[in-house]
């Protein structure tokens, strides 16, 4: 079984690219929408999230953990591999940087995330440390994630607001830009347009998932231990008529949502 | 001593209007930082929050606790008044009500308000409770309080939201308004320009500090029992260097957040 968590319900664009890209294992997603977002919250705090969801997805038969959130990716992997050493853990940021490593030509690459996902500066440290020669720029993105789980997918203020994020990037003469954060692949079509055609993205719900089906390919012993097939269960810590709404937008399908209490 | 809490920093304004109103006795406040928002949680979720931070302030020595929350006293008042049978509990509805009934002439009244505050009717039933007369007319505006904490307080993308959101309301004909959230305060400005000078705005904080002003008076006892002085305490769930930013500006002056885990 494969365990995916998210601070929320954009996790679940991760969940569509691994159910397209390896249909055969059966899913086990938890995302904290009682708790959400983590985006704003300290580091301690989203850790310490981090290691409950993770107990939760390990106790219900999970055998790969997939952190979809971008703010556990960048502050808690240390401590949770650490913790639950025997475990291999997927997060979504190193998959990201890999590829934008592949596809700048310019060497000048830009991200857009929560605040804290930024102020993390973890994609700054990651290139750092494989090319010192790229040019990191970052821009905080905050209002997105609220204007996506508003459904305003097309509307002129969502424009407008993507606009205005991605001025100061394009201004630096970026050609590869990395979404940083997992609800952005739902405005994938509006980042492309106001970023323009010379600037590529990065969607790193795909990436992950595509390093997740990498790593079977190479570790077939793995594959037996994760069960195959089975609709993917879906588990949030609340439920309110919006998140199904939300979870529908997201997976791309009707799916039923599970309350657990992980307090 | 006066306990207050909400689920994040919004309650800051009514805390705000309490030292205008009420200068002489010492608050302690309690911010869900950790679990902010509300708003977008379930009914059930957000009542067993209440019921942890009012323990909370219980513990600190609070005598009197105020609801700042607008998603709290839409929902778990009656559960909390059971619980703590002894306390007087103040919630921020019923002021703004009582003060939007005297305002209105044309008996037509609008409420902005975050998802949650919006769709449990709270003003709907309390309105047809007390004159069946009154129209209301509702509109979620859930992208307010993302826009205030970003700061975005005068920029147009916020004018034109915020313009957005009234149009069905000025179309119904609505002569008084509602601001059903505390973080709208901050804002104030732009809603009453949007909304033009004929529509006159209910600000919640006024009328939550006013409603304990009068309580205490006509209950001199209480007034003992209300440890005089003393800077306010703010303590929150969780704190980050833009939660101190968006303290100060709610708050309007500098302030020290003390950090509690309530889990």
């Amino acid at each position: 079984m494969i365990g995916i968590f998210d601070s929320g319900l954009g996790g679940l664009t991760v969940v569509k690219e691994i159910l397209n890209k390896l249909p055969q294992y059966k899913i086990i997603y938890f995302g904290d929408t009682a708790r959400t977002p983590y985006g704003t919250k300290s580091a301690e705090t989203v850790t310490r999230y981090a290691i409950e969801n993770t107990k939760f997805l390990l106790e219900k038969g999970a055998k790969i953990i997939v952190v979809a959130c971008h703010s556990v990716s960048s502050t808690a992997i240390p401590v949770l591999k650490e913790l639950f050493s025997d475990i291999p853990f997927f997060e979504v940021v190193t998959p990201s940087m890999k590829k934008a490593l592949k596809l700048t030509k310019n060497k000048k690459i830009g991200v857009i995330g929560t605040r804290t996902t930024i102020e993390s500066k973890i994609y700054d440290r990651l290139f750092a440390s494989v090319d010192p020669k790229i040019k990191l720029y970052s821009q905080p993105a905050p209002l997105l994630v609220p204007l996506i789980e508003e459904g305003w997918l097309k509307k002129p203020e969502t424009r407008r607001i993507v606009k205005k994020y991605l001025i100061p990037l394009k201004m630096r003469g970026i050609d590869t830009l990395i979404l940083g954060c997992t609800h952005y692949p739902l405005i994938k079509k509006i980042i492309q347009e106001k970023a323009g055609k010379r600037i590529k993205l990065v969607d790193p719900s795909e990436e992950i998932a595509l390093e997740i089906k990498n790593f079977i390919e190479i570790n077939p012993e793995l594959a037996k231990d994760l069960v195959p097939d089975g609709e993917p269960e879906i588990f949030v810590s609340d439920i309110t008529p919006n998140f199904e709404k939300i979870a529908q937008l997201f997976l791309g399908r009707k799916i039923t949502l599970k309350k657990i209490n992980l307090e």
